[in-house]
């Protein structure tokens, strides 16, 4: 395998491929399509030394579409580009839930760490913190249970008590037979339990209550309350079949969601895309990197097929 | 001034006050009493490697008491004090609310990135999160005011919108009016305005319904949730005003709350300890560290005394 070039040289063709005539759409792909979320870092250090101005600068200015979103996503610091998301998400005059998916991915598909790293780069990118934004334009009670949620440390290590997943299922049970689906005890359950703790109270929930928790939830009502909870639920059980779905749902049907799409592989694409995919194979019985290919034009295609790691 | 000794001769020095007959209480205090947060965590690094034992483990052989408790509560570092002192807090079987103090200082008297950083240490310290154990040991209502505390992340820049202070100076007033005391409403005021906010808000309370926040709640109820709010109010408002009365009830009366009394001391050292005195001389009409000599005796004294500044 050749050297990696330095962030130097990097960020040097980069340059080179924003001037002239026309931008170099493929040495853009070429370079920051291989690079690491480190790499990454450095190259944005090193060009905005040499140059004077950021990397996002020079490259909103060159690339647009979906390509150029794509990029520049790819190209933000993980939690700046998640603190955008989400700010976009509240900031949109968007209804139901689909736009708040973000909130739930942050807060339940990834590591207490990047939550918080999140919740420190919402506030120093905007004038408020993330959970007064979602105060400010989620209605109740989704509100309740994603200031919850977007305010959860969570233990993270393996730690799982038996008595307390029984516990919690039986009280999660209750909640839901009663049509109490925000009560308090719920929304702490949800974002104050460790992950492993989590899927050890489903798991019992349903060896104890016959059905998967998400089903009996969805049987209690059709509402945005019960998409969010299975969404909840979801991202925690089993994060990569969560995306496998966002990508399905995207690509599947009249018209592409490319904002779902460049989601969900940018966020995964360092972290678990290989089990993504094979959820993806397992739900859909085809390949993700051909719907992707086959759902996606031109530049955008080819960077998202670079960060799935495949050829084109 | 004469310069500073390295961390090793800090190292070498407390180890030497170690061994032989007896401690030498008199270099610990000498040593670790002048040394600011970031040469006592050199120090602990330095002294770890050198003797294979942490510090900590180095004091507490050959510490106890009042004076053993302080130096060690110093030594560690801020996050890992305040983590600890949260965990005892949350295992102690006392009712009320005069232990919990330490929550509200951490998430109302301290910066937000304090207070994450208290999370991260306190995940790493103990088998759960300090949110499951606020939940696990403290009655609703009280147990909903402090997680939403506990969990905050305040937008940490100066930052006032006179529409929302007057807003949720209704909508407090209202809660008081209504005594919902701990509505959903409150809490989230409470635990996601950032304190500059939270300071007009209680500024445009006074004004508009003509007594302080606190004085109302007061006069609704005396029970630990009234106790509770007031407590968390006057910390926002005036973290001083707060540790001046935390060292004066500690102080006076019959028997001293030497608890409090190091830990008030401790946490504000090097933060506001100027404005600590200034507001205990204005409450108590007496100067703190002669109140705090009155009621201290022998190294226990000699260690707050050189904490606060003075000579002994």
């Amino acid at each position: 395998m050749a050297s990696l070039p330095s962030p130097e040289e990097d960020s040097q063709k980069l340059k080179k491929a924003f001037i002239g005539l026309g931008t170099d759409e493929d040495a853009i792909i070429e370079i920051l399509g291989h690079r690491d979320v480190n790499q990454r870092k450095k190259i944005r250090e090193t060009y905005h030394q040499l140059y004077n101005e950021t990397l996002v600068d020079g490259l909103a200015k060159e690339i647009s579409g979906d390509f150029g979103k794509a990029v520049i996503l790819w190209t933000y610091d993980p939690c700046e580009r998640d603190a955008r998301l989400a700010n976009e998400a509240l900031k949109s005059k968007k209804r139901g839930i689909k736009h708040l998916e973000i909130i739930v991915e942050m807060s339940c598909a990834s590591s207490p760490q990047h939550l918080v790293a999140v919740r420190k780069a919402y506030c120093a990118l905007f004038d408020s913190s993330l959970e007064e934004d979602i105060l400010d334009s989620v209605p109740m009670p989704l509100r309740k249970i994603l200031v919850g949620l977007g305010t959860s440390y969570r233990y993270d290590k393996e730690m799982v008590d038996k008595d307390v997943a029984n516990l919690e299922a039986n009280r999660l049970h209750e909640a839901i037979e009663t049509k109490e689906l925000a009560h308090d005890d719920v929304v702490y359950i949800l974002s104050t339990r460790n992950f492993y703790q989590l899927r050890a109270t489903f798991e019992r929930y349903k060896e104890k209550h016959g059905n998967p928790i998400d089903e009996d939830i969805m049987k209690s009502g059709k509402g945005d309350l019960e998409s969010l909870l299975k969404m909840i639920i979801l991202c925690i059980d089993s994060p990569e079949k969560h995306f496998a779905e966002v990508v399905g749902t995207a690509i599947v049907g009249l018209g592409t969601d490319e904002d779902s799409l460049t989601r969900a592989i940018i966020s995964r694409a360092e972290i678990d895309m290989m089990k993504v995919k094979s959820e993806y194979l397992n739900i859909y019985k085809s390949n993700l990197d051909d719907a992707v290919i086959g759902d996606t034009s031109v530049e955008y295609r080819k960077f998202l097929v670079t960060l799935l790691g495949g050829k084109i």
